[in-house]
């Protein structure tokens, strides 16, 4: 008997996992699936899964035949639950689908029930769309390719668009919230005029001004031949990955939890608690004025905060998901950015200021949950499958695996690897805590390097590629 | 000798349509296109379509080949430089790719040729990706199926994620600015929650607080069944519908005439004609702030622009393209809308507001230049071919038609209408003047009535639909 659950966002091939899983446990016609996150599970819901209610759900998007929770377990009090849970519903193992912060969950659940006696395998699935969990013999995330084609049909029509109407510069904010991962497959798919990615501008600690001369620096050079239009891909990471930036926002954190501004209640918080948080939430700004930030921050955050509307302030002291980072994807960068441009222009290319017109756009959600393709409804498959081969095998804080991911799918073998492997220590609320380690772009990596290689000729001339909807078989 | 342009926004299929011409004169072995839109005419700008040009990018979408303009021909100067330019090609005939403005030209066009006994023919190709160009024999516009499809994509995934994370109202501006037919058409293939179809809003005069309040009731009456999550689709002219918006819109218009706020340039205007519009722009929220345009507004506006913050305001002023119509693509009604609903729960009902979150989407520019569908490739390569026998046999002031479009292609009959039997007198920069009527949504037509019948449904619970990428042959 072997639970499953979904957590954190969703990403394209989950119901394909819990497929593989459910196969995989055919001939011991016993799975059954947990429903919710971890809270839910200490309230009881469950819900078995037969494979009439799966054949309706696999190859499909989304993660709603179980729904996700998104939830850090740091409690004694969290993991007893959980351990009484599973012991009720006399589970012999619990395969949990996420990404870098749910595995890490698994992997202290996996600690929790093996320091008190409870006899329950825990398995993660390396599920997410940022791809941003690998190593130690994790080769992919379910959910990357997907999301990256629906961003790249969006992209390249946009790029098909600003070169056919000629007037507008596009401004595409990418998801993607550590790693620029998705942002370079794009970039590579699509060609667009610009495209940033935080991790080199980490490394060679580029301003988010420097970023803002780059592009009216093209937009200029590209207007002086007569092209008025233009296409730049923005990570949404970018303000974290900016030196300036990502200072000012970590002494809004510190300053945010001086001042005692709430945390985002939890998914599953009851109804009153979500009041009391909203009602303090909208008390914060109240408590303390954009104006009231500015005046106590240090000068040189004062200075990045002095370039950022107040709109945009706001976002960035309010936006907090309960894992505490910042909810980057409730701040609108893209629209910071174009602006940004705009004064850059007026101060340094009056001339290319009077045709410039901005549009902006959010790759985000419209890729989390649409159909997998072809290789992530297999991938994800054998991942359901190895994970499930583990489960019954007794394993514990393993992630599933497949070798050569890349390679023809009759010659995949499956296994699994101790998350402890990914792990390392990672700074969080003010603490240190083993997390599993982000892998992000590797700046001297092959897919960089081909992106530096090309991208000087794709910003004066246009070599858009529109690569047009996803084509799935089957 | 045959020229084709490009007219307004790009919609999936024009390419396909260039050569459908080009296919039809092939035997004739002089096919010639002229380069940008009307006004680039007269510049003497102009390409050969040979057919290897024309193989990289049949099936294609975009207007790239040719790029588009976008300017109304509306003095004796514009037409004598038109007349002089087919004169000087030696044209025999005229191609106007374009939707109901741009063959509201073509028709002027023609009757300017005719009256000045220049011998070239013209004729319309009916594209809008807004479907709102029919009648008479017109059955389609190529370029809405794509664009519908594209967005159905968008929007199904969202849908998913939605019912997966289970946490957000997502707010989705669908593109279309006069007529609803998109928004009518992602309603009918992803069955959101909630849609609003701006005709129907009109014959019935509801307001745009009507539309948040019913919003935030079903808001409410989800979250007390633990739904915390929906999707709303909104047409991108919704503030056109509502009549109290509407209102305020026309006298922000004529305010901003009386005040000289200037119109935007067109397309080709000079650099110096650009840049000392866009001084002017920016001079002009000086000339007349918010505060003090809400001073001068009748009672009824003003109260209709108390529920509008400040910045959107400032893009109901500002956002005009060149043929006088509030470029609503450049208005964030769904950010509106979603802030109303906001206002609403908390005056309403306290207790959904807790969990209230939003998200906000604009389905707009990826539709208008993807890859053709089967239908959109094969029905605008008809409809090039009807144009380019029609221009060689001498037709004026006709448009392309093909019977029975949704029949096999097989038994399609192509033939011509005559442009005059499309047109009606509208009201424009405050004159009458004949224009090619816009067909709008019919609420007694049969897609409205089946998405009448359904859309209760759909409120309290997700009948949502995920379309899935298009798929093409071929």
């Amino acid at each position: 008997r072997i639970g499953v659950l979904f957590s954190g966002g969703p990403a394209p091939g989950g119901h394909n996992a819990v497929a593989g899983a459910l196969d995989c446990l055919a001939r011991l016609r016993a799975a059954r699936g947990g429903a919710g996150g971890p809270r839910r599970k200490s309230r009881k819901r469950w819900t078995p899964i037969t494979p009439s209610l799966m054949s309706k759900h696999v190859n499909m998007g989304g993660f709603d035949l179980l729904g996700s929770g998104r939830m850090k377990l740091s409690s004694e009090a969290h993991f007893a639950a959980a351990a009484a849970t599973v012991t009720d519903l006399a589970l012999d193992g619990l395969l949990v689908i996420g990404g870098d912060d749910s595995c890490t969950n698994a992997a202290y659940l996996a600690e929790a029930f093996a320091e008190n006696d409870v006899e329950c395998a825990v398995v993660g699935v390396p599920k997410t769309i940022d791809d941003d969990m690998r190593g130690g013999g994790v080769e992919a995330c379910f959910g990357f390719d997907s999301a990256s084609k629906v961003f790249s049909e969006i992209i390249g029509n946009v790029c098909s668009d600003a070169r056919s109407a000629r007037k507008y510069w596009h401004f595409v904010r990418v998801m993607g919230r550590s790693a620029s991962h998705l942002t370079l497959e794009c970039a590579l798919q699509c060609q667009p005029n610009l495209s940033f990615i935080g991790e080199e501008i980490e490394a060679n600690g580029r301003s988010l001004s420097d970023v803002a001369d780059e592009i009216a620096d093209v937009v200029a050079a590209r207007a002086a031949s007569g092209l008025h239009h233009g296409v730049v891909l923005l990570p949404e990471g970018l303000l974290s990955f900016c030196p300036e930036t990502s200072a000012l926002m970590r002494e809004l954190e510190d300053l945010m939890s001086e001042v005692g501004s709430p945390p985002r209640p939890p998914e599953h918080s009851t109804e009153s608690e979500a009041i009391v948080w909203a009602e303090r939430r909208r008390a914060a700004p109240d408590q303390l004025e954009n104006s009231d930030v500015r005046a106590r921050l240090s000068r040189a955050s004062r200075e990045a905060a002095a370039q950022i509307p107040d709109a945009i302030l706001s976002q960035l002291l309010l936006a907090r998901d309960s894992h505490g980072n910042p909810s980057l994807s409730a701040i609108e960068t893209e629209s910071l950015v174009a602006e940004l441009v705009r004064a850059k222009l007026a101060a340094r290319h009056p001339a290319a200021l009077a045709r410039f017109e901005s549009r902006t756009h959010f790759c985000g959600y419209e890729g989390r949950a649409g159909l997998p393709t072809d290789f992530d409804a297999t991938y994800a498959y054998a991942l359901g499958y190895a994970a499930a081969t583990l489960a019954v095998g007794g394993a514990r804080g393993v992630v599933a695996a497949v070798t050569n991911p890349w390679d023809d799918p009759k010659r995949w073998d499956l296994w699994g690897v101790p998350l402890a492997r990914l792990m390392a220590p990672e700074r969080r609320f003010g603490c240190d805590r083993l997390v599993i380690r982000k892998r992000v772009v590797d700046v001297d990596g092959d897919a960089f390097r081909a992106f530096a290689r090309r991208r000087e000729r794709w910003k004066l001339s246009d070599c858009y590629v529109v690569p047009g909807p996803a084509q799935l078989s089957g």
